[in-house]
């Protein structure tokens, strides 16, 4: 096929130019004198990404979702009890892998396109008198339903409950394309991956820990090697890592670290932001709603759509793949073939995002979904016009 | 600026990360043993863009610009008399070039927005009953105005005058974008760049010469050094160049012909013409037309779009690029300021010509044009749309 | 510096071009229709590189030795009994892995510069007569100390033993450039990364898995999560991965994997073989001695080199590094200070491992080791002379 | 062939990674109102390889041996007489060149392996009593023998004789290598390709011009086109080219010009100089002599050396490639088969020389020379040993 494929999936992104030439390079002796200076350049930027002050980032070679393993085996003794709203498939993995790792987990059970609700974990802290639960794991933007949790108010819930569980945060679609304020919301360890808001190939996995979380790792009994931070703060301290780097991912990290923190994560918060009302809005003039099920909670960085009865959302991802070259984000497990995703995170912007959008357009009309050619994207370029 | 920047001039076109890649290689000897399979992978799959079987295609490291004069220069000799149409910036200076290299030219002058006319050309010709005119100077698309010329009507209306004159033609932003037949359409000297059809950045210019022309090459006594055919002849057969060819856009070319050919000519030219319908059906929906003044003429590699009177097209550019970081051709010389033009050659398909409509309309908008958002893009998906 | 760094560390590995352009591409949906065809394209391929043809093989987004675990939490139940050789800081590092993960370890200590004694193992599993070991770990090639273990030689003996221990063998820095028989030397688990024979940077744990023990997988009761092969095998089969794929490091392990098999795996190792002799004969002809206590253990992978006693061999990696642009491995824990190394696998051919041996002539010189310039690299040559 | 290729011919030289980085970006727009700043940014700092202040610097899409047309077709009617020494197969090509574009060219034969000769020089135009003689063509360094002539002892000797007459000099394999004095000796047209000192692909000349040299522009009759620099003038003063710029290799341009003004040229002639007695110092140690006939005119960007009787050098060469993936120059011309050369020019260190002396070796022994492998590399290693 002639022309630019659209990955318009919630990750990977779209790696831009710049990013690819970064990684573009030989590589070098990790245990050289040279390499710490490089090492620290991305240690000591990181944390800004998520507004973190206090407590140390840590970057492994492996996916994201190796992070929650990561922040679990690191802070919570075997068998332990964790808390856990499920409502999306994202959700449900972080509570699977706990359990794979041999902990128990109260699950609180929210509809999928309700975010998690604040007043249930509250409730659920406050009944467990003698503090049993030592985690609540959250996933801050549940990249299956296209929602957006409120961390805040989670914290101010363990607050008010006296809980001291720490608080657990998967920011995989979330951290470097929305807001995320480690400090100010009181998070414990925060997780992500490369592919999202990094803009990067998978195979980072970052975890953000907070002085509470870092000061139970070295007492913690869960027998763990790969992802043991004793090794990785012995080695990090002095500028390097206990077991080779990736090296190319790495490379590509600083420098995703200087463009997003030149843009600033304000700026880039409130790109994502943007982008995402012209996407909502074409969803609107489509006549179509979102799994989000309130306004309040849609996700910044990517919009499930509820396809009308009788229409088979994989054959609009399909169509759209096969006749006009972009690829959708597919719905999971319950909502498997009610819903496609359109990404929007990453190094995005709105044209990108309105070709993206007539292809779904086409591909909506295509599959028998009854919209007009050009009313979405006429929609989100209202949203887009930039009036000087 | 965060996202894919908009590339939708004329030429440069986008270079496709395949291409890209292929330039991304070592260097090498040039003079050594292995080099000349790879000198014929060039030279015998060149001609076939143009369906050119008999006479000879060169490449240099040049712009196509300099193609012209490596047509004159070892075909003409000094002082000849040739003679061109005028219908835009690039017949202007195609004639320009042949001047200062000293020819006479006689120039039929047409309007801009129309091609060039065989009756005015076949008149010319018979009225030269001695054969002073050694040449016909065409560009088959004129990329100031977006007007594709009917190259085999030029040629017939020359066999009609009896006249010996060699048939040269400029094809660089139309080889390897739209249909063109070297052999059928008795096309003498043919010349490109490599920044159009041909997906790679400029700095090679390519020549295709008929036997008729190549017969004429050792005999011209027009003053030649670096664009001397006679150098690159004897040495093209023994696979080499004479002087350090340009080896990392021959990667490129290589790797461009692959592509090409992959595709089939036939292909790549439907391909054009078909996102060209959208484009055109965007215009029109704008309710604004076109610098071409007749459909039939109306170029697949571009479109050259006149603003309503009271604008400046520079304006609509201007907003464009810093806005909405879309690259649009400006106006040249006689239509300065009153046209913006959309290159849609090269690698390019439906989505990203949707995107690029969609940074026009917000930047016509933005302008005072009153265009209603969705509207241009909306009814090019209406030709774009596949229908099973 | 100008000129091109000599990476001679025994991984990460000089990337060749054709793998850095095989990485530098944009990113896909790892859900897509198309997906799975990639998937297979390596997992079919990668067994061949270790002539496995029964079993299978995993690819991993981690490190070589997150494999240690990978393999042992899948095969090996809590707290069983494992036992291990001793012979160097990877030998060292496998068993603290093992310890780490909550396994007893008995350890049978060898000599540094020896390599696993086979009739020692034998004793130890002789002595087991309640089959209470659960699997025997051997490095295959000690990158401290340039040791080839025969692993033949082990099997053999475990058979001799008819003990029903797995066997567990770090190929890290054996396979793909050593000669590896997964099948003929009964090997249950072999584990590498991408930064050494594959030429690719770090970022890949492979995994090569005999039907006995992927027989163990699904009853075995080691909590784990991001290793488990049950999530892995059933997306592998579907011809997907479990989380998103490390993409850009795949689409350069599917590109390795061509250039490996191209060139075929005999060939590989014949060159590196070659290549180990010339460098053996350097050391020689400057006088010095190879950490391997005897010949026939001489890694073709790396050679590390004994320095005199009074020269500290940090010094000599120093001045090579700084002065003559070359990066040399270290000694490491036991004989840290004492020995430097010459990593010669991967991407290698004569000519750079002439220029690697010139920077070691210089910068054994400056450290004070009375060499004779340009003894090494003759002696070298003598070797890799290639008599027609 | 494993491993990476050694690239030792006098250009194209090896291109440093960063310098492919840089070219692998995607294209712009070059009429943009951001396109001056690079432009700009290019033509401000490309004086300063050659210590130019006055006068002004041109780059053109064309090869390094384009120039010497442009820079004669701008400044020299046509017909007018010039004066040239041949001492070398470049020194003859640039005669045939102005000879091609139709000017008379007195030759001054000089041997193959000396230098220009200045008082031969001088005795040509003190005989030149009414100054016929426009312009003086000087090949700095002569590529096929690997001499270098004194740039300022031939402007000493026009000075002298009084002589009104232009110096054009070629430094195609000087320029950006070898200390060049543009405004201190006096320079009047130097040029260059981009593929030596530059470290780049083939594919820009450049052409640096003495306000002397650009007074005579305007008025030179001489047709042209392509390389008029009116055209080229009046665009570069806007910031712009007269037609689409080759941008690949201009970005790649931009960059070099940072790499070598930050290395300094002093210290870039300084490193050509220090590698360079290294391989004067293996010649010597393998018994054989260099073309260059006297010490103080060997070349210090590349050497050429001569076989003894009875051994085709066209030999060596060729088991040097396919046996051992090195490139050296062949001899040309006159010294065909008795002569090759190895170029030490570019980015180049004395490690990668010393892998190419190494492979010279074993060819050298290969093919019938007795030398002692090891002998020249440890003597070229003698001289490039830093002592602190």
């Amino acid at each position: 096929m002639a022309g630019r494929h659209f990955l318009q999936i919630p990750g990977p992104t779209p790696v831009p130019d710049r990013l690819q030439r970064a990684m573009h390079r030989q590589m070098e002796d990790h245990r050289s004198s040279a390499f710490p200076a490089f090492t620290r350049s991305i240690l000591s930027r990181l944390p800004q990404v998520v507004h973190q002050t206090k407590g140390e980032a840590f970057v492994f070679p492996a996916t994201g979702s190796a992070m929650w393993e990561a922040a679990l085996v690191n802070t919570v003794n075997p068998g332990a009890r964790l808390l856990a709203p499920r409502f999306g498939q994202f959700s449900h993995l972080f509570i699977q892998t706990a359990r794979n790792l041999g902990y128990q987990v109260d699950v609180l059970e929210e509809p999928w396109g309700e975010a998690a609700n604040a007043a249930h974990i509250e409730a659920a802290l406050m009944a467990d008198t003698t503090h049993q639960i030592q985690g609540v794991l959250l996933v801050h933007n549940e990249t299956a339903t296209g929602v957006t949790c409120n961390v805040a108010d989670v914290r101010a819930a363990m607050d008010r409950a006296g809980h001291p569980a720490l608080l657990f945060v998967d920011g995989v679609s979330s951290i470097a394309s929305l807001d995320f304020q480690f400090d100010a919301w009181g998070v414990d360890c925060a997780i992500t991956g490369s592919q999202k808001g990094f803009m990067l190939p998978a195979g980072l996995g970052m975890l953000f820990a907070s002085e509470k979380a870092l000061a139970r790792v070295d007492s913690c009994t869960t027998p763990r090697a790969y992802f043991d931070l004793r090794a990785m703060r012995t080695n990090n301290a002095q500028g390097y890592f206990p077991s080779t780097p990736a090296l190319s991912l790495l490379y590509g990290l600083d420098e995703a670290l200087t463009m997003l923190l030149d843009e600033g994560m304000d700026n880039v918060a409130a790109r994502h932001k943007r982008l995402a009302r012209g996407v909502r809005a074409a969803v609107k003039a489509w006549g179509l709603r979102e799994c989000a099920k309130r306004p309040e909670i849609a996700s910044d960085s990517l919009t499930a759509i509820v396809v009308p009865e009788g229409i088979d959302a994989r054959t609009v991802i399909e169509i759209a793949f096969t006749r006009y070259d972009i690829a959708l984000g597919s719905g999971l497990s319950e909502v498997a073939g009610k819903v496609f995703r359109i990404g929007h995170l990453g190094d995005m912007n709105a044209l990108t995002l309105a070709g993206a959008l007539a292809g779904v357009e086409m591909a909506l009309l295509d599959a028998g979904v009854p919209i007009t050619l050009g009313s979405g994207v006429g929609a989100a370029l209202a949203e887009w016009r930039v009036q000087a």
